[in-house]
Protein backbone atom coordinates (compact mmCIF):
# COMPACT_ATOMS: atom_id res chain seq x y z
CA UNK A 1 0.00 0.00 0.00
CA UNK A 2 1.13 3.61 -0.45
CA UNK A 3 1.59 5.25 2.68
CA UNK A 4 2.74 8.66 3.87
CA UNK A 5 4.07 9.54 6.92
CA UNK A 6 4.55 13.16 8.63
CA UNK A 7 7.43 13.73 10.08
CA UNK A 8 11.27 12.89 10.59
CA UNK A 9 11.94 12.67 14.17
CA UNK A 10 12.17 8.94 15.77
CA UNK A 11 8.20 8.56 15.74
CA UNK A 12 8.17 9.05 11.95
CA UNK A 13 11.62 6.65 11.30
CA UNK A 14 10.32 3.80 13.82
CA UNK A 15 6.97 3.84 11.47
CA UNK A 16 8.11 4.58 8.36
CA UNK A 17 10.78 1.83 8.91
CA UNK A 18 8.23 -0.84 9.82
CA UNK A 19 6.00 0.18 7.34
CA UNK A 20 8.90 -0.33 4.35
CA UNK A 21 9.69 -4.01 6.00
CA UNK A 22 6.23 -4.78 5.69
CA UNK A 23 6.71 -3.77 2.07
CA UNK A 24 4.55 -0.91 2.05
CA UNK A 25 5.44 1.75 -0.59
CA UNK A 26 6.18 4.53 1.89
CA UNK A 27 6.68 8.04 1.49
CA UNK A 28 8.30 10.30 3.88
CA UNK A 29 7.04 14.32 4.67
CA UNK A 30 9.21 17.04 5.69
CA UNK A 31 9.03 21.07 5.85
CA UNK A 32 10.96 21.32 2.64
CA UNK A 33 11.39 18.74 -0.13
CA UNK A 34 15.30 18.62 1.07
CA UNK A 35 15.22 18.05 4.46
CA UNK A 36 18.58 16.03 4.88
CA UNK A 37 17.25 13.68 7.58
CA UNK A 38 14.45 12.53 5.33
CA UNK A 39 16.73 12.52 2.00
CA UNK A 40 18.94 10.21 4.19
CA UNK A 41 16.23 7.95 5.88
CA UNK A 42 14.85 7.70 2.32
CA UNK A 43 17.67 6.53 0.90
CA UNK A 44 19.00 4.10 3.63
CA UNK A 45 15.55 2.45 3.26
CA UNK A 46 14.97 2.32 -0.09
CA UNK A 47 11.86 4.90 0.11
CA UNK A 48 10.67 7.84 -0.71
CA UNK A 49 10.45 11.59 0.68
CA UNK A 50 9.17 14.79 -0.08
CA UNK A 51 7.20 17.77 1.82
CA UNK A 52 4.46 16.83 3.65
CA UNK A 53 1.98 17.83 0.66
CA UNK A 54 3.91 15.19 -1.47
CA UNK A 55 3.64 12.71 1.36
CA UNK A 56 0.29 13.12 1.69
CA UNK A 57 -0.80 13.17 -1.82
CA UNK A 58 1.26 9.62 -2.29
CA UNK A 59 -0.17 7.92 0.99
CA UNK A 60 -3.41 6.18 0.78
CA UNK A 61 -2.90 6.32 4.67
CA UNK A 62 -1.43 9.20 6.70
CA UNK A 63 0.47 8.86 9.33
CA UNK A 64 1.00 12.19 11.44
CA UNK A 65 4.18 11.85 13.46
CA UNK A 66 4.81 15.03 14.21
CA UNK A 67 5.23 16.93 17.43
CA UNK A 68 2.56 18.09 19.32
CA UNK A 69 3.34 21.81 19.06
CA UNK A 70 3.95 21.34 15.04
CA UNK A 71 0.46 19.13 14.51
CA UNK A 72 -1.74 21.72 13.17
CA UNK A 73 0.83 23.64 11.27
CA UNK A 74 1.87 20.06 9.79
CA UNK A 75 -1.65 19.10 9.00
CA UNK A 76 -2.53 22.39 7.55
CA UNK A 77 0.76 21.84 4.74
CA UNK A 78 -0.07 18.60 4.27
CA UNK A 79 -3.78 18.94 3.89
CA UNK A 80 -4.12 19.84 0.19
CA UNK A 81 -3.18 16.04 -0.27
CA UNK A 82 -5.16 14.68 2.85
CA UNK A 83 -9.27 15.19 1.44
CA UNK A 84 -11.07 12.18 1.72
CA UNK A 85 -7.98 10.01 3.58
CA UNK A 86 -7.07 8.55 6.71
CA UNK A 87 -4.96 10.39 8.98
CA UNK A 88 -3.22 8.19 11.36
CA UNK A 89 -2.97 10.80 14.62
CA UNK A 90 -0.10 9.81 16.59
CA UNK A 91 0.49 13.31 18.49
CA UNK A 92 0.56 13.88 21.92
CA UNK A 93 0.29 17.45 23.09
CA UNK A 94 3.30 17.66 25.30
CA UNK A 95 4.08 21.41 26.83
CA UNK A 96 8.03 21.16 26.85
CA UNK A 97 7.92 25.32 27.62
CA UNK A 98 7.31 25.10 31.74
CA UNK A 99 10.22 22.41 31.74
CA UNK A 100 9.71 18.60 33.29
CA UNK A 101 7.92 17.18 33.18
CA UNK A 102 6.01 18.35 30.51
CA UNK A 103 2.27 19.41 30.76
CA UNK A 104 -0.67 19.24 28.19
CA UNK A 105 -1.09 22.43 25.64
CA UNK A 106 -4.77 20.99 25.12
CA UNK A 107 -6.75 18.70 27.43
CA UNK A 108 -9.94 18.13 29.28
CA UNK A 109 -12.52 19.53 27.37
CA UNK A 110 -10.55 19.46 23.73
CA UNK A 111 -7.60 17.44 22.76
CA UNK A 112 -5.06 17.61 19.58
CA UNK A 113 -7.00 14.77 17.56
CA UNK A 114 -10.39 16.83 17.84
CA UNK A 115 -8.65 19.68 16.89
CA UNK A 116 -6.86 18.21 14.01
CA UNK A 117 -10.31 16.97 12.55
CA UNK A 118 -12.11 19.93 13.44
CA UNK A 119 -9.03 22.24 11.34
CA UNK A 120 -9.92 19.37 8.01
CA UNK A 121 -13.70 17.74 8.69
CA UNK A 122 -12.83 16.70 4.49
CA UNK A 123 -10.11 14.16 6.44
CA UNK A 124 -10.74 11.21 8.42
CA UNK A 125 -8.83 11.68 11.88
CA UNK A 126 -7.90 8.21 13.31
CA UNK A 127 -5.89 8.78 16.68
CA UNK A 128 -4.08 5.53 18.14
CA UNK A 129 -0.20 4.74 19.12
CA UNK A 130 -0.11 7.48 21.02
CA UNK A 131 -0.06 5.98 24.35
CA UNK A 132 3.43 4.21 24.10
CA UNK A 133 6.87 4.06 22.70
CA UNK A 134 7.30 4.33 19.44
CA UNK A 135 9.49 1.04 19.53
CA UNK A 136 6.77 -0.95 21.14
CA UNK A 137 4.23 0.78 18.81
CA UNK A 138 5.12 -1.49 15.77
CA UNK A 139 6.54 -4.54 17.76
CA UNK A 140 4.11 -5.36 20.87
CA UNK A 141 5.84 -8.61 21.06
CA UNK A 142 8.33 -6.88 23.12
CA UNK A 143 6.58 -7.05 26.20
CA UNK A 144 6.08 -10.03 28.59
CA UNK A 145 2.07 -10.03 27.16
CA UNK A 146 -0.57 -8.38 25.27
CA UNK A 147 -0.99 -5.29 26.20
CA UNK A 148 -3.71 -2.95 24.69
CA UNK A 149 -4.18 0.31 22.26
CA UNK A 150 -7.02 1.91 21.46
CA UNK A 151 -8.50 3.99 18.60
CA UNK A 152 -10.50 6.92 18.78
CA UNK A 153 -12.70 8.28 15.55
CA UNK A 154 -15.71 9.55 13.91
CA UNK A 155 -15.51 7.00 10.71
CA UNK A 156 -16.19 3.27 11.46
CA UNK A 157 -14.57 2.60 8.06
CA UNK A 158 -11.34 4.41 8.82
CA UNK A 159 -10.85 2.64 12.13
CA UNK A 160 -11.74 -0.75 10.80
CA UNK A 161 -8.44 0.18 8.39
CA UNK A 162 -6.16 1.32 11.05
CA UNK A 163 -7.40 -1.60 13.06
CA UNK A 164 -6.72 -3.82 10.01
CA UNK A 165 -3.06 -2.32 10.00
CA UNK A 166 -2.61 -2.56 13.56
CA UNK A 167 -3.17 -6.14 14.12
CA UNK A 168 -2.10 -7.81 10.77
CA UNK A 169 0.79 -5.55 9.90
CA UNK A 170 2.17 -3.72 13.54
CA UNK A 171 0.89 -7.29 15.25
CA UNK A 172 -1.27 -5.53 18.36
CA UNK A 173 -4.15 -8.51 19.40
CA UNK A 174 -5.87 -5.70 21.89
CA UNK A 175 -6.98 -3.05 20.11
CA UNK A 176 -10.06 -1.26 22.19
CA UNK A 177 -12.00 1.22 19.74
CA UNK A 178 -12.88 3.94 22.61
CA UNK A 179 -15.23 5.89 20.31
CA UNK A 180 -15.74 9.18 18.57
CA UNK A 181 -12.73 11.57 18.03
CA UNK A 182 -13.70 13.38 21.20
CA UNK A 183 -12.09 10.04 23.05
CA UNK A 184 -8.77 11.13 22.10
CA UNK A 185 -8.94 13.48 25.27
CA UNK A 186 -8.57 9.85 27.12
CA UNK A 187 -5.69 8.74 25.50
CA UNK A 188 -3.83 12.36 25.64
CA UNK A 189 -4.54 12.84 28.84
CA UNK A 190 -3.05 9.37 29.94
CA UNK A 191 0.15 10.89 29.16
CA UNK A 192 0.77 12.35 32.57
CA UNK A 193 0.66 8.91 33.46
CA UNK A 194 2.76 7.64 31.76
CA UNK A 195 5.45 10.44 31.81
CA UNK A 196 5.58 9.18 36.05
CA UNK A 197 5.63 5.47 35.50
CA UNK A 198 8.66 6.13 32.49
CA UNK A 199 10.16 7.92 35.88
CA UNK A 200 9.45 5.44 38.24
CA UNK A 201 10.34 2.64 36.30
CA UNK A 202 13.19 4.02 34.85
CA UNK A 203 12.74 3.23 31.70
CA UNK A 204 9.73 3.60 28.29
CA UNK A 205 9.48 -0.29 27.51
CA UNK A 206 5.84 -0.55 29.01
CA UNK A 207 1.99 -0.46 28.00
CA UNK A 208 -0.93 -0.60 30.14
CA UNK A 209 -3.29 -3.84 29.76
CA UNK A 210 -6.72 -3.47 30.25
CA UNK A 211 -7.74 -6.49 32.73
CA UNK A 212 -11.39 -7.41 32.28
CA UNK A 213 -13.15 -8.94 35.34
CA UNK A 214 -13.47 -12.56 35.54
CA UNK A 215 -17.04 -13.99 34.08
CA UNK B 1 -6.25 -0.60 63.92
CA UNK B 2 -8.10 2.82 64.23
CA UNK B 3 -9.12 4.28 60.81
CA UNK B 4 -11.48 7.02 60.32
CA UNK B 5 -13.74 6.94 56.71
CA UNK B 6 -14.21 10.44 55.93
CA UNK B 7 -17.77 10.25 53.27
CA UNK B 8 -20.57 8.40 53.42
CA UNK B 9 -21.27 7.27 49.74
CA UNK B 10 -20.58 4.31 48.00
CA UNK B 11 -16.65 4.53 48.48
CA UNK B 12 -17.01 5.15 51.89
CA UNK B 13 -19.17 2.09 52.66
CA UNK B 14 -17.12 0.04 50.10
CA UNK B 15 -13.87 1.00 52.35
CA UNK B 16 -15.48 0.87 55.32
CA UNK B 17 -16.81 -2.55 55.25
CA UNK B 18 -13.72 -4.17 53.76
CA UNK B 19 -12.06 -2.55 57.15
CA UNK B 20 -14.05 -3.44 59.24
CA UNK B 21 -14.20 -7.27 57.98
CA UNK B 22 -10.48 -7.21 58.33
CA UNK B 23 -11.04 -6.68 61.97
CA UNK B 24 -10.49 -2.46 62.25
CA UNK B 25 -11.56 0.07 64.55
CA UNK B 26 -13.57 2.06 62.03
CA UNK B 27 -15.43 5.17 62.25
CA UNK B 28 -17.38 6.90 59.07
CA UNK B 29 -17.32 10.70 59.52
CA UNK B 30 -19.86 12.69 57.65
CA UNK B 31 -20.68 16.37 57.86
CA UNK B 32 -23.38 16.01 61.00
CA UNK B 33 -23.03 13.67 63.56
CA UNK B 34 -26.76 11.98 63.25
CA UNK B 35 -26.37 11.12 59.60
CA UNK B 36 -28.55 8.57 58.87
CA UNK B 37 -26.66 6.67 56.40
CA UNK B 38 -23.71 6.61 58.61
CA UNK B 39 -25.73 5.96 61.48
CA UNK B 40 -27.54 3.04 59.42
CA UNK B 41 -24.28 1.88 58.01
CA UNK B 42 -22.60 1.78 61.61
CA UNK B 43 -25.24 -0.25 62.83
CA UNK B 44 -24.88 -2.92 60.44
CA UNK B 45 -21.36 -3.50 61.09
CA UNK B 46 -20.59 -2.77 64.32
CA UNK B 47 -18.99 0.08 63.67
CA UNK B 48 -18.85 4.06 64.76
CA UNK B 49 -19.89 7.31 62.99
CA UNK B 50 -19.89 10.57 64.03
CA UNK B 51 -18.61 13.96 62.16
CA UNK B 52 -15.44 14.40 59.93
CA UNK B 53 -13.40 15.62 62.81
CA UNK B 54 -14.59 12.90 65.03
CA UNK B 55 -13.52 10.30 62.07
CA UNK B 56 -10.29 11.99 61.99
CA UNK B 57 -9.90 12.05 65.32
CA UNK B 58 -10.60 8.51 66.07
CA UNK B 59 -8.40 7.07 63.26
CA UNK B 60 -4.44 6.50 63.08
CA UNK B 61 -5.33 6.43 59.28
CA UNK B 62 -7.84 8.27 57.61
CA UNK B 63 -9.21 7.23 53.82
CA UNK B 64 -11.18 10.29 52.47
CA UNK B 65 -13.61 9.00 50.34
CA UNK B 66 -15.58 12.02 49.55
CA UNK B 67 -17.10 13.09 46.35
CA UNK B 68 -13.89 15.64 44.25
CA UNK B 69 -16.51 18.73 44.32
CA UNK B 70 -16.43 18.49 48.47
CA UNK B 71 -13.08 17.10 48.92
CA UNK B 72 -11.42 20.31 50.11
CA UNK B 73 -14.32 21.10 52.40
CA UNK B 74 -14.34 17.51 53.90
CA UNK B 75 -10.56 17.79 54.37
CA UNK B 76 -11.08 21.25 55.97
CA UNK B 77 -14.02 19.91 58.45
CA UNK B 78 -11.83 17.27 59.46
CA UNK B 79 -8.68 18.60 59.87
CA UNK B 80 -8.87 19.16 63.56
CA UNK B 81 -8.29 15.33 63.91
CA UNK B 82 -5.60 15.29 60.97
CA UNK B 83 -2.52 16.64 62.09
CA UNK B 84 0.20 14.44 61.83
CA UNK B 85 -1.61 11.93 60.49
CA UNK B 86 -1.93 9.86 57.46
CA UNK B 87 -4.57 10.55 54.73
CA UNK B 88 -5.33 8.06 52.11
CA UNK B 89 -6.65 10.52 49.67
CA UNK B 90 -9.34 8.35 46.71
CA UNK B 91 -10.85 11.48 45.63
CA UNK B 92 -11.49 12.41 41.97
CA UNK B 93 -11.83 15.87 40.45
CA UNK B 94 -14.73 14.73 38.38
CA UNK B 95 -16.80 17.72 37.13
CA UNK B 96 -20.87 16.48 35.88
CA UNK B 97 -21.49 20.34 35.92
CA UNK B 98 -21.69 20.78 31.99
CA UNK B 99 -22.71 17.00 31.51
CA UNK B 100 -21.42 13.55 30.36
CA UNK B 101 -18.85 12.50 30.46
CA UNK B 102 -17.82 14.22 33.13
CA UNK B 103 -14.23 17.12 32.73
CA UNK B 104 -12.05 17.53 35.83
CA UNK B 105 -12.13 20.60 37.72
CA UNK B 106 -8.41 20.67 38.45
CA UNK B 107 -5.56 19.08 36.21
CA UNK B 108 -2.51 19.45 34.27
CA UNK B 109 -0.64 21.82 36.30
CA UNK B 110 -2.08 21.10 39.56
CA UNK B 111 -4.53 17.87 41.32
CA UNK B 112 -6.72 17.61 44.00
CA UNK B 113 -4.10 15.51 45.87
CA UNK B 114 -1.73 18.42 45.62
CA UNK B 115 -4.45 20.89 46.82
CA UNK B 116 -5.44 18.51 49.87
CA UNK B 117 -1.45 18.49 50.49
CA UNK B 118 -0.94 22.52 50.12
CA UNK B 119 -4.27 23.30 52.45
CA UNK B 120 -2.80 21.45 55.06
CA UNK B 121 0.96 20.93 55.46
CA UNK B 122 1.11 19.14 58.58
CA UNK B 123 -0.90 15.82 57.38
CA UNK B 124 0.74 13.30 55.77
CA UNK B 125 -1.27 12.77 52.07
CA UNK B 126 -1.41 9.69 50.12
CA UNK B 127 -2.88 9.61 46.79
CA UNK B 128 -4.24 5.83 45.94
CA UNK B 129 -6.84 3.62 44.18
CA UNK B 130 -8.74 6.60 43.02
CA UNK B 131 -7.80 4.70 39.66
CA UNK B 132 -10.52 2.29 39.54
CA UNK B 133 -14.35 1.48 40.61
CA UNK B 134 -14.61 1.05 44.36
CA UNK B 135 -15.73 -2.64 44.46
CA UNK B 136 -12.29 -3.75 43.02
CA UNK B 137 -10.34 -1.44 45.01
CA UNK B 138 -10.79 -4.04 47.70
CA UNK B 139 -11.29 -6.81 45.96
CA UNK B 140 -8.75 -6.93 43.27
CA UNK B 141 -8.90 -10.82 42.69
CA UNK B 142 -12.07 -10.01 41.25
CA UNK B 143 -9.96 -9.30 38.18
CA UNK B 144 -8.89 -12.11 35.96
CA UNK B 145 -4.97 -11.51 36.60
CA UNK B 146 -2.99 -9.20 39.05
CA UNK B 147 -3.39 -5.41 38.08
CA UNK B 148 -1.55 -2.24 39.30
CA UNK B 149 -2.49 0.70 41.26
CA UNK B 150 -0.37 3.50 42.44
CA UNK B 151 0.48 5.68 45.54
CA UNK B 152 1.79 9.51 45.15
CA UNK B 153 2.67 11.69 48.28
CA UNK B 154 5.47 13.12 49.82
CA UNK B 155 6.23 11.07 52.61
CA UNK B 156 7.95 7.79 52.65
CA UNK B 157 6.86 6.61 55.54
CA UNK B 158 3.67 7.69 55.41
CA UNK B 159 3.55 5.51 51.80
CA UNK B 160 4.94 2.36 53.37
CA UNK B 161 2.03 2.28 55.60
CA UNK B 162 -0.34 2.74 52.98
CA UNK B 163 1.60 -0.04 51.13
CA UNK B 164 0.95 -2.56 53.96
CA UNK B 165 -2.30 -2.17 54.18
CA UNK B 166 -2.98 -1.81 50.33
CA UNK B 167 -0.76 -5.26 49.69
CA UNK B 168 -1.86 -7.36 53.09
CA UNK B 169 -5.35 -6.11 53.94
CA UNK B 170 -6.64 -5.43 50.70
CA UNK B 171 -5.01 -8.36 48.21
CA UNK B 172 -2.74 -5.69 45.59
CA UNK B 173 0.52 -7.16 44.50
CA UNK B 174 1.69 -4.72 42.23
CA UNK B 175 1.86 -1.10 43.65
CA UNK B 176 3.89 1.20 42.00
CA UNK B 177 5.35 4.08 44.02
CA UNK B 178 5.52 7.25 41.27
CA UNK B 179 7.14 9.35 43.35
CA UNK B 180 6.22 12.69 45.14
CA UNK B 181 2.19 14.17 45.48
CA UNK B 182 2.46 16.43 42.04
CA UNK B 183 2.09 12.86 40.74
CA UNK B 184 -1.33 13.02 41.73
CA UNK B 185 -1.66 14.44 38.19
CA UNK B 186 -0.75 11.54 36.66
CA UNK B 187 -3.74 8.71 38.23
CA UNK B 188 -5.84 12.12 38.52
CA UNK B 189 -5.96 12.78 34.38
CA UNK B 190 -6.27 8.68 34.10
CA UNK B 191 -9.91 8.99 35.19
CA UNK B 192 -10.68 10.11 31.60
CA UNK B 193 -9.11 7.19 29.70
CA UNK B 194 -11.05 5.39 32.38
CA UNK B 195 -14.42 7.14 31.58
CA UNK B 196 -13.91 5.94 27.87
CA UNK B 197 -13.22 2.71 28.89
CA UNK B 198 -16.15 1.92 30.84
CA UNK B 199 -18.26 2.87 27.99
CA UNK B 200 -16.52 0.89 25.74
CA UNK B 201 -16.81 -1.92 27.68
CA UNK B 202 -20.13 -1.21 29.21
CA UNK B 203 -19.00 -1.58 32.34
CA UNK B 204 -16.49 -0.73 35.11
CA UNK B 205 -15.40 -4.05 36.31
CA UNK B 206 -11.95 -3.55 34.77
CA UNK B 207 -8.54 -2.13 35.94
CA UNK B 208 -4.68 -1.42 34.16
CA UNK B 209 -1.90 -4.00 34.41
CA UNK B 210 1.27 -2.44 34.05
CA UNK B 211 3.66 -4.61 31.58
CA UNK B 212 7.24 -4.16 31.75
CA UNK B 213 9.44 -5.65 28.78
CA UNK B 214 11.14 -9.23 28.16
CA UNK B 215 14.19 -9.13 30.15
Amino acid sequence: MKIGVLGTGRVGKVIGGKLVALGHDVMMGSRTADNPAAMAWATDHGAKQGTFADAAAHGELVFHCGKGEHALAIAMAARPGLAGKVLIDLTNPLDFSKGMPPTLSVCNDDSLGERLQAAMPEVKVVKTLNTLNCELMVAPGKLVEATTIFVSGDDLEAKAKVRALLTEGFGWRDVIDLGDITTARGVEMWLPLWIRLWGALGNADFNLRVVRAKP
